[in-house]
Parts: C-alpha cells; sequence; structure tokens
C-alpha cells in the first residue's frame, strides 16, 4: 500500500463518497488485489492527475459509459459522481442527449433512465 | 431549409471549419438529405443548445469516440473540433487518456495516435 | 411545433402505438426536448422518407439492436413494430438467427428471448 | 463434404459472386476448415432458409454490419451482395442512413462512405 | 440429425451439463432449428476441433464475453463451463481481472459480478 | 519510477520484445505518463499476476481483441505476443475461429486476416 492507494481512496471518496467504499467492499472476496488496482489506477494515477477538472472527467465518463451502453451500472454510479463533484443536472442530462448523435438514440434514452433514477434516488 | 438548418450550419462552421464544409459536400452525391439531417440535427438542434458550454460538448464528444473505437475518421475530426473551440492540447489527451480506465488501453492508445495525428496535420 | 413532429407522432403512433406515447411521456419530466426531437428526427425524418418500405424498415431496426446488444428495451419495443406495421413471427425469429453470423450466438440468443417475451404479451 | 456445402456454395455465388469465392481461397492457407464453415453455417444452413427472401436479409445484413461498425470489409462485401440479390442503391442508402437513429450519425457516415466506394467499384 | 448434432450434444452436456439441456429446451417453441445449429456448429465442428483444450477455449470465450460485455447470460453460462470443464476458480478471477486492461474496469467489474454469482450458486 | 515500472518493463519485453519498446517510444512526445501507466498496470501489475501462465494470458487477450473488433493494431501485436511466449499458430487460429461463435464471422474473419499478417511478417 504506497501513496497511490491513499491518493486514490480520496479521490474515490471525493467522488463517489460511500458508493465507492461499497464496491471496494463488494470485490474482497472475489478479488481483493482487484479491489486495489481499482483506488490505484483509476482514482489514484488517472483521477489525480492535472490537466482536466474533475467536473470535466465526470462528464467525459458519464459520456463515454453512455455511448458504450454496455455498463449500466456504473453509469449509475457515475452519474451519482458527477453531481457529487458539482455537475449540475442539467449539464448531465445534456451530455447524455448529446450522445444520441454518437451513439445512437436507444443509447441516449437509457442514459436519461439512468439519469431519472439516480436523480429520484437523491431526492 | 429552415432555421434549424441555418443556424446548424453555423455552428458545424464554428466547430469543424472547412472540414465540415467537406463531410457535407462528400454526401451530396450518394444521400443529399442526409447531409442536411447532419447539419440539422447535431448541429442545429444538439450542439446549439444552452446548457453545456461548447468546449464540454467537444471533450464529451471526443470521450465518446475514443471509448467507441468505431469512427476513427470522426475522432480525428471532433479532434480538430475541440481544438478549434479552445480545448487545450493537454485537456484532450487528458481525456483520452482516461478512457483507458472505462474502454481499455488499445482504446486510449488509438485515441492518443489519433490526437498525435491531428496535432502534427496542424502544426 | 411544426410539420415534422407532427407527421413523426402519427409514424410513431403506427409503428409503436401505446408503447410509443409511453416512451414520449416517460421523457417529459427529465428531457422533454428529448422527447421532442425521438418524435421529429427518428420518426418525422427518417421513418417518413419514401425508398424503403415500413416493414423493411423494422426488420433493419430489429437486425441493428440485436447485433449491438446493447438496447435490449429498444429491441422489445421494436419487434412490437415490426409485428405492428406487418412483419410475420417467422421473419423475425428469421432475421434474429442470421444474426449468430455477424454478431455472434448470444446475440441472436438474447434476440430470440426477446421475441419470445414480445410474442407472449400479446398472446 | 455434404450437401450443406454444396448449396452453401451455390448460395455464397448467388449472393457475392467472385468476391464469395475469393474469401474462400483467401483462408485456404491459415483456416481450410474456416473456409468450409463459411459456406455452410451462414450460406448452407442460414442463408438458404425459407421464411425471409434474400433481399430482405441483405437489408439486414447491411443494417446489422453498419450499426457494428466493426467490419468494414464484410460490410463492403454485402453491399455488393445486396445489389447482386436485386436491392437498389436507393434501399441501400435508406437503410444505411437509418442507422443513424439507432447506432449514431458516425455509423451511418462511414456506412454511407462505404456504399459509395462499392457504388463506384460498380460504375 | 448426423454426426454433428450428436457430438455436438455430447460436447455441450460436457461443458454445461444440465444448463445446456435448458438453454436447448427454452428455444425448442420459438426456433427449433436454432436449437439444432446451437448443438452443430459452436458444439458439434468448433469445441469439437483438436488444437485447443476445453479448458483454453472456456478461458478464450470467458475473456471475449466479458470484454464485450454485451450477453451477461451467456458469460455465467461459460463461467459454470469452465469450472465444469476443470479451469480453477483463481484462473477465472485473473482471466476477468485481466479484460480491465483490454475492455476497461467495468467490463472487469462486471465479470466479477458474474463470477461471485456463478460461484454462490456452485456453493 | 519503482519497482512495478521494472518488473512491467521486463514482462512486455518478454511478451512484446521490440514491439512493446516502439509502443512505449511512440508515446514520448504526446503522452510520457501514458508511456508508463502502460508499463505499470497492464504488464506490471496484471501480466505479472500468478495464477494464470503468460501463454493462457495471451490466448485470453487475443479472443477478446478478435471479438471486440476495434483493435486491430493491438491484435497483431497480442499475436505476435502470443507466439513470442510459446503459443503454436494453430492454437492462435484455433481461439480466433471460436470467435466467430460468440462475436459473429466478420470478427474471426478479421482475425484470421491479422494472423495471416503477423504469420507472414515473422516467415
Amino acid at each position: 500500500m504506497d501513496d497511490r492507494y491513499e491518493r486514490g481512496l480520496r479521490k474515490l471518496g471525493e467522488i463517489d463518497g460511500k458508493q465507492g467504499e461499497q464496491i471496494v467492499a463488494a470485490l474482497q472476496d472475489i478479488a481483493p488485489d482487484f479491489a486495489r488496482y481499482i483506488v490505484e489506477f483509476p482514482f489514484g494515477d488517472i483521477y489525480n492527475r492535472a490537466g482536466l477538472d474533475l467536473r470535466t472527467r465526470e462528464i467525459a465518463t458519464v459520456a463515454a459509459l453512455t455511448a458504450m451502453g454496455t455498463a449500466p451500472t456504473q453509469l449509475r454510479v457515475h452519474i451519482h459522481g458527477a453531481l457529487n463533484v458539482g455537475c449540475s443536472r442539467t449539464e448531465i442530462t445534456e451530455v447524455i442527449m448529446q450522445m444520441a448523435v454518437f451513439a445512437g438514440f436507444p443509447a441516449a434514452l437509457n442514459g436519461l433512465a439512468a439519469a431519472k433514477t439516480v436523480f429520484a434516488e437523491r431526492a
């Protein structure tokens, strides 16, 4: 456990709050090393970099996960994350709608349904 | 040809400059209506919306196209577009690198190669 | 609201019946403009075009959504749609089976499961 | 070599003409059994089935390959195939344009570029 | 029904046990020919080939389905299959973790969740 | 530069030889940190793990990249890598052919074409 892990854990908490802890906890019995990698590389290395603020990073992630359409659970986590770091609901729905252009209307529709679920969870 | 087309054409020019004109021109013999749709919906409707600034929209598009990995030509066009609307090279390489987390290292590597090509074209 | 919206709404009703209304209604609180875009572009512009009859358009859509595998909800809606515009159950299962060749057996298996659900809903 | 192979070879010739022979020939040194499987399963089993005419089968294939965006070579082969079995250029461009709705504008743009190439090859 | 079907059925039973029978049975009312194709081509032709042992074949399948992310049901079936033919839980979680490199962390996370479900079902 | 980097570099050399060095070198001007991440996470963390031998890891990677179809350059690199760590040509073509079952015939055909190119490069 080095510095990457510590700073990754702080960044994960900053973005995902308790959901981040739950993701890490759920991996402990099946793949504890993978729980560590998730803290270290995505959050310790990438999300900790300068050059792009956290809000823009979460916008990029919501865009990518909406467009890919293969990770609905992670999309919801990162819609929460985007809100946690200061993105507005409008910004999130705008970026999801925009994905209709690049990945098709079903991708955007499924992204909007995810946003609707997340917004309701926080109401 | 209504207002959507006119405002779409202005937005397309703002983002893509001459490349936008070329994309539209290349469609004239095979699918002229589709050339019109591209101006109207993505640029006249979506990119003209309030709620998300153009720089953030282009970041989201570069993220999505890098993650999808199926549209290398359009990725290069939108890296140019991101630079045209004021994104820095650093912001673009940061968002592409981040895609390694969500879509894998090959997607990010191919995105960085696209950025390298685009940066060289503008040198 | 112009002519595109009106003719899109008629086409959406022709293909999807009440399901189309529900999709549009479900978007009203989160992204009302997107509800309008769905009526206008896919149904007002594309599905209203001459050059391809509605049955063939729905076959193409069922093929694409089965192959992509990322939009199971929309696949079921369009299997209903294909039946609504006159495709037979045999034609639908044939096009889904054919996708095993192009997108693999799991894609076709999941498409057949969707068709089975839809056929049962209409029994 | 049984009946499936013979009827597959006839079907492959009917759809792809000399291109079909070339695909099979190109596999002889690296994977001769796979050359046989391509003749037997996609063409001997699937494309030979009743329940969907060849023109509709090729429309479905062009739709799927355009939407997937991962097989540009096979997309061009099947645009040729669609024309060989009697689809019009208009039908082909219509189905490709429609994919903008389900898989995004880049997928449709790349499909139209493939169609443009194929139409030029036949001029 | 020829030799391919018989040897495919034996191979399917060897890999998937009762689950294989259920998949085939579930297709009988909607697409009985497709049930036969699944036995014949994937299991009768491909999985029966020499040149790669069954354990390695199941590793390759778990890798592919994890990376694609579009077939969660089939991924669980093949994690069962991998265990049935002698892969260890460690080998399966290793190959799924490795997919983070090539298809992104969400793909690996969803794969690990599938493995966790399967391991619990066998407990 | 810690231990992860050193052991990653050794593993990268073991799998990819000079090609690995070239991939790292090509990133130096555009994204030097990403060059470091590639050495550290995929090769220093994942490929260095016990629990799965290198040959099986490369089989899994070739399977995944063939099935995804979005990273043809990386597929060729890892076909070289598979051969470098001791996989036979037969094993590689077997795993690629098997992907026809899970990702469709075009994915397998494109994978076989990549293998043919790589085998010729080593002749």
